[in-house]
């Protein structure tokens, strides 16, 4: 990416292990994120370009010195941050601040790509035990990113069985998001989108409501649903301030909202009013490798199908257009196959 | 309280019984709360006043036909704000939330006077059950604000044995967050503040390191404490800006700031940065009714002294000037015998 609307695909040498614990994983699968879509939407334009795309699914082809629980021809999932997986960080579930952790993308590869040098191979990748499985790819995929993403929102939101739940966003990770409150055994979940499709999937994840609307008529509807009071716990996957400000408005007193739609604000409304209602606001930036050991066998056994958010599969030199078909809502989530 | 700096001691005629659920309170000892000092120092002028105080300690004298598990001659607490004890919000411990519930002052009663009106007394109203005794007032008078304030702190903030805690407010809610933390089996709690005769009180209370400095130096000395990390935990028991911005900046990856500081701004800077951290806000006023029954016994048997934090004591007369010797920080906190 070479700055906003400027997606290229171009030819790089083929990545080769620099450190003992790398390894090179030949890619399998890809997708775009709808956090690539702020980069599409605003990025400086620079000669340089980045390498885009973090996460995926592939056969490791080289191992470092220092690797171990790793073979050549595993199938493996890679989680969208790298982490040694024994740092205190790591033992704690914190993957995503891992002290010798990193960030797929920009000078280092992406998973938008043929091939991927992976740091700290050990502690990042995921073997899937199954072996590869054509038809578990978009489901496997998901669980490098948006399905852990939304996990990740309903585990911090701390969940109980029997709660009442608000998503916010009917993207890949609202949806996610709606499914892992539905594993957390929410009673009631409530979908706040306007893509007819998008929210029909939320419903067969297990939305028992869909309220289209937003802003002040959106935070209404919900607390009509909910008897003037609000939901114990609202998951926030979009990221606008005019999300937050709806999750505040939807949440009971006591209540918790959680978040893991990227930030694109810097304040956030939570001063006095929102004191007396003992609100609490949680979540960030999730790390998915935390939760794939969890999620991984639920997919393998049928339990769950994430996968099905990927609504297009194309090739890497589609790439560019399928950034422009996510940002005009045309796709909901694309798969990329090299 | 007439506005800022105007509080004067009147004589009004006696409260008496309104609502079947109401009781008749003799008041044995209130207080000065250091949120009382907001609007003793901003507060706009006006003809009608209003009556000021919301912790007390008394004997009930009268009560209404529908109280229940209340005898005339009780000595009793009175938490900060009064609840019904039976709806769903006080069931799940949220008693600031109640749907009957109701605060002291302004045209209501307050606890800085002879004799209050009760609202909700049986769902209100905590008997102590070893009866008058003089020298546990001052504790038993903790419980009705400020140590279940910073009781509320720890608990919102899921303190675990072993964590590291920061305590940001060396005043009576501080203080008692201190303690608090102690309490839950924080190993190391670091208060910052820098009056020497409160930090002291704060390392018998279980501090292990008093950090003097604020801002960027306050931080910076926090970090050098705990190997450049942080703490898992940080109390903000102070209310403004300044004290959630530090305690941004102290908070360990992954952490929790629970604050019990009346929030005296607007926003909260937690955009992207604290994001990619997973930083957790939590806490709001405190629901003290739900922690007495938790923290009487601990004061019955001395296993605390939350009452410690008293430093003065005066008569309704001096009032007054007990609220000029708290905002000169002359006084840590006032404890009123009417």
């Amino acid at each position: 990416m070479y700055g906003a609307g400027d997606v290229r695909i171009e030819t790089v040498p083929n990545p080769s292990i620099q450190q003992p614990t790398d390894a090179i994983v030949r890619i399998v699968a890809g997708c775009i994120c709808g956090s690539d879509l702020w980069p599409f939407a605003s990025r400086d334009a620079t000669d340089e370009g980045s390498r885009m795309g973090h996460e995926f699914v592939g056969i490791v082809e080289e191992l470092g010195s220092e690797t171990s629980g790793l073979s050549i021809g595993d199938f493996v999932i890679a989680p969208f941050v790298a982490s040694d997986g024994t740092c205190d960080f790591c033992t704690e579930g914190l993957q995503t601040s891992c002290r010798h952790g990193g960030h797929w993308g920009g000078t280092e590869d992406g998973g938008q790509a043929e091939f991927a040098r992976v740091p700290q191979a050990s502690g990042t990748l995921v073997v899937v035990p199954a072996g590869f499985d054509e038809k578990l790819i978009p489901s496997l995929l998901s669980l490098s990113d948006v399905m852990s993403t939304g996990y990740h929102a309903a585990t911090k939101a701390n969940i109980l069985p029997g709660q009442t739940v608000t998503v916010i966003g009917d993207g890949a990770v609202g949806l996610s998001a709606v499914l892992s409150a539905k594993l957390k055994g929410a009673s009631r979940i409530i979908l706040m989108g306007r893509h007819e499709a998008r929210t029909n999937l939320g419903r067969e994840f297990g939305a028992t409501d869909v309220v289209a609307e937003r802003g002040a008529e959106g935070i209404a509807k919900v607390k009509e649903l909910t008897g003037g009071d609000g939901t114990h716990v609202v998951l926030e996957a979009v990221g606008l301030r005019s999300a937050i400000e709806m999750a505040i408005g939807v949440v009971r007193d006591g209540g918790v909202i959680s978040r893991v739609g990227a930030p694109q604000f810097s304040e956030v409304p939570l001063g006095f009013p929102e004191f007396m209602r003992n609100i609490t606001l949680t979540g960030g930036v999730a790390p998915a490798r935390a939760y794939i050991d969890e999620l991984l066998p639920l997919v393998l056994d049928g339990s769950i199908e994430p996968g099905r958010v990927f609504d297009r599969t194309i090739s890497l030199d589609d790439v560019p257009a399928g950034y422009q078909a996510m940002a005009d809502r045309d796709a909901l989530k694309v798969l990329v196959r090299p």
